[in-house]
């Protein structure tokens, strides 16, 4: 089970719509099951140091299986991970990274969300990934 | 003078509807002015290893302003630009990668695809391109 | 709107002409709107280490459009984006990194310094990114 | 022996100037006698791309202490170099790179010049080279 084109312009359509929503301009990009790169985008605006992140937290949720803050929990400072965002090329390990998740609850990939707050950035994350879940046709 | 979403968005459904009119799925990636990425979009069943390569002509074409192939021709064993490829974090130098010009004969950006045989990569690439230049609105 | 080599000249000799008033050798970077570099000095005896820490601090500015201590604050354990240093093939985030603005306000670049205290360092960022606003022709 | 500040001012100077004068704008890198970068000016309207490149031979010409394309012709299929490009993080093998020498033939750094077709990039780094060595005092 792998993302398809049509998941993933879902998925993207959903976080803009909810980046515009919020009012802050975004980059976006996208996984799939293998942590390769479907999808990316840059909204006008957003901070161009912010399209890595993106990608970074969108990688690190797929080879983790998780949201991206979690893995950060576990790097803190004397904690069992401590340093791990130096593995894999580079991870982004604060919030905005998610698995999307078909409706069978399979992953098929990951969605990762850059340009506001943290706060920001997973509410445009969840938007997309939930977009999965709340169509009438599982795509 | 940069690229806009709009743009690449344009930019973007020219190649799509290229690359399904002669049946082959297309890793597409545009860049900004700065030669920094906008927009990337791995149509379903395109060549993992393609993405890579669809950005790194992009982001050749771009910083030397010349199509991809152009400068393939300059680093041919023997001739003056020789293994140039190995500058600026890895260079792509065959076709398929092209500057982004809006009606002002300004470049905007750059469009890189790779997927197909070169010639078929160009034909995407070119398709995207002219969409700038075609439309009734300069975007 | 992009640096230009007179305005890259004129932050630099300002950068410069401070870093001589407090007997610090510098290494200064100045990158242009799209993060690329414009112009670098190694001042003579500055410290060969803080030549990479310059360019990262230009960098880190201009990717993020605030001083490069202001991320260093959102960056440490626990805070936000702890660990962001590790995007963007390593950023640097305490005080040397200013985004540069003409006078309407609009960013055409940064500069990085580094080679003393991050105080001096943020000294002779902050005499660069100041030459651009008190000349009397707008460059 | 190492290329001072008043050295490598003077090299860049004499090279700004053959560029305007053939009307080609250069990037244009200068290392010290270890080979780090201690002053780069890219020239408005110098190709983006061919900013690395100046770079990368200043480095070649440093580390191997020849002109770049004098590794060029080792590095050709068959020669006895071939692809050592693939070394030192990349290097550029054709011309536009040459040693820096003070009066007495010791080599103190190096320069890079890229923008314009390699005989152009020669001609714009031999003029920075010939500074350090026509002067009247020797700096």
């Amino acid at each position: 089970m792998n993302i398809t084109e049509a998941q993933a312009e879902k998925v993207l359509k959903a976080a803009i719509s909810k980046a515009k929503a919020i009012k802050v301009p975004m980059n976006i990009a996208i996984m799939d099951e293998g942590a390769n790169l479907k999808l990316f985008y840059r909204m006008d605006g957003a901070l161009l140091g912010s399209a890595d992140i993106a990608i970074k937290k969108a990688k690190t949720s797929r080879l983790f299986e998780m949201n991206s803050e979690k893995l950060g929990e576990l790097s803190q400072p004397g904690e069992s991970l401590f340093n791990v965002e130096h593995s894999n090329g580079g991870l982004i390990s604060f919030a905005g990274g998610l698995v999307l998740k078909n409706k069978n609850d399979t992953i098929i990939g990951s969605i990762g969300v850059s340009g506001g707050t943290v706060a920001k950035d997973f509410e445009v994350a969840n938007a997309g990934s939930q977009a999965l879940l709340n169509n009438k046709y599982n795509l």
